[in-house]
């Protein structure tokens, strides 16, 4: 029993970047977090969609085996994010937020997934991950997503998601908001003083860092060759690296090291097609080639061999 | 016999930055180059003074048995760098450069360095690096380190500089600006096909990647604890790095990836205090330590064993 609960949006998206207009892809944080997931665990899903949402939709996260009787299909339209990019796909503005369907959400869990061990808290109103929260009984990690527009519009509901979150995943700018410092030691210690004992730093196509109380880990940037879409990108990571941790069933260094290059992985598969295109129609030896390649990349050769903690030091942020 | 000639400028630097206001500290590429490269091998400074120079300079240099031979004392004042950063430390705006001694300086390389087997040529005027070049028989290593100035008014010099270059080293903007693309893997293809078949492409905080004709290395981000003073890091990188190859000498892919660590290592040092201060006084023990905390840093654990390839692949770039 290792399944993985995944919450978040699952919408339209229109994108805009220099290939071209793509209107209305499937996407959502849920959708690429969920599909991405499932390569390692079976996924559960809680997200609504309007009536204008397609069957295939549907039919895609079947495929990949994932639980679909928490998507919920509302009166109205779903979700839609219309957003353009920067010729360099660096950054992005969105154009529209029709919430739609997504305005009234109050999620209600199936009772199947009541006992989910493992909980992807996917980057909506932190009100909706509290509630969330409340009808999963004992979770066995919580691993928490948020954004810049919750750290400033919704800092104390977001507080209390982090005084349940066991792993939290930011990029480095919302981590240095949140923390109100710079320096990312400092950022980490106090990201893990409101709560997650573990903080992973996001750090786009540059890589990310783990901070677990141990050593910390950085995962090595990937050069892409052909960058289409970053869209999504981020939830493929917090997909696939909760997926992972869920296969393994445990929180040694080893399996949170993996983790991150299993997330980063499939970050990397996401941005080279548009939407979720990628994510879809993947395999496990293409996953695994690409996961030797990420090691492979990092590899310092040396003749010490290379022996990791296996207990946690007590940092002042632990204390 | 590897020893490393290393020309660029001595300096003073005015440091402006939130700890305070540091006037005149002793600087310049080559001084942060070759204290970083005296370390691993006997390193050859190539540079001008002025007769405002103080002898502690010169005895901080001796003392780290670098060969001073080269360092000519001009009639005039010695070049001046005066600089603002910002309060994050992450950028920084020239307030003042003053070439002195600088301005006619033409490089007459004692003839004890004619036989120089490794060679830095600093972030100086391409020309300069140039007539460097002219006066060494047969170097078996040319590294060359340059910058957006030279890249925007000195392009003709510095591609004929690239021809004859080995090793080039620029972070990830001026690579873009030479290269005149984005994707960080067309930009190495374009930079290689000026020249140098090795490429190494910094990122500032978040590592560096060496490219080589075979697989990537993506070398990690160091998170710093007490980030004081970036000054210099680029210069400290390739000090680094080049006198770890010259102390192994060869170019094998463990060579190049050591020596990539052994570079990020030493910057990651000199960022910890003002001016070369930190480089002034280290140790083998502590960088060895630094190298197995990178080491471990960046170990992605797997049961299978990483092997590197040991041959180069035949990339279009280097057809």
């Amino acid at each position: 029993m290792n399944d993985v609960l995944i919450i978040g949006s699952v919408a339209f998206d229109t994108l805009r970047n220099p290939v071209g207009v793509f209107p209305k892809e499937l996407g959502g944080s849920a959708l690429y977090a969920s599909l991405s997931a499932s390569y390692y665990a079976p996924a559960r899903l809680v997200a609504v969609v309007g009536r204008d949402f397609p069957e295939r939709g549907v039919e895609m996260l079947r495929k990949r085996k994932v639980d679909v009787e928490g998507l919920e299909v509302a009166e109205g339209e779903t979700f839609h994010w219309d957003g353009q990019y920067t010729d360099d796909l660096r950054h992005r503005t969105t154009l529209k937020t029709e919430l739609n369907v997504f305005a009234d959400f109050k999620p209600r869990l199936p009772a199947s997934y009541a006992n989910s061990p493992y909980v992807l808290l996917g980057n909506i109103h932190p009100e909706l991950q509290l509630e969330v929260l409340d009808q999963i009984k004992s979770p066995r990690l919580v691993v928490t997503d948020t954004m810049n527009f919750w750290i400033e519009g919704q800092l104390e509901a977001l507080k209390k998601v982090l005084k349940r979150t066991d792993v939290l995943i930011v990029n480095e700018e919302e981590g240095r908001q949140l923390a109100g410092v710079e320096p990312i030691l400092k950022v980490v210690h106090a990201l893990s003083a409101m709560g997650p004992k573990i903080v992973v730093i996001k750090q786009g196509e540059y890589g990310a860092f783990l901070f677990d109380g141990r050593e910390p880990f950085s995962a090595p940037a990937y050069p892409v060759e052909d960058l289409r879409d970053p869209t999504g990108a981020g939830d493929s990571f917090a997909g696939g690296f909760l997926g992972s941790i869920a296969q393994q069933g445990d929180l040694s260094s080893s399996t949170l090291r993996r983790a991150m290059i299993y997330g980063s992985t499939m970050a990397s598969f996401c941005v080279e097609a548009t939407g979720v295109a990628a994510l879809n129609r993947l395999d496990r030896p293409p996953i695994e080639e690409r996961f030797r390649l990420f090691q492979r990349m990092a590899h310092v050769p040396g003749s010490a061999e290379v022996e990791l903690e296996t207990t946690s030091r007590q940092s002042t942020a632990h204390a």
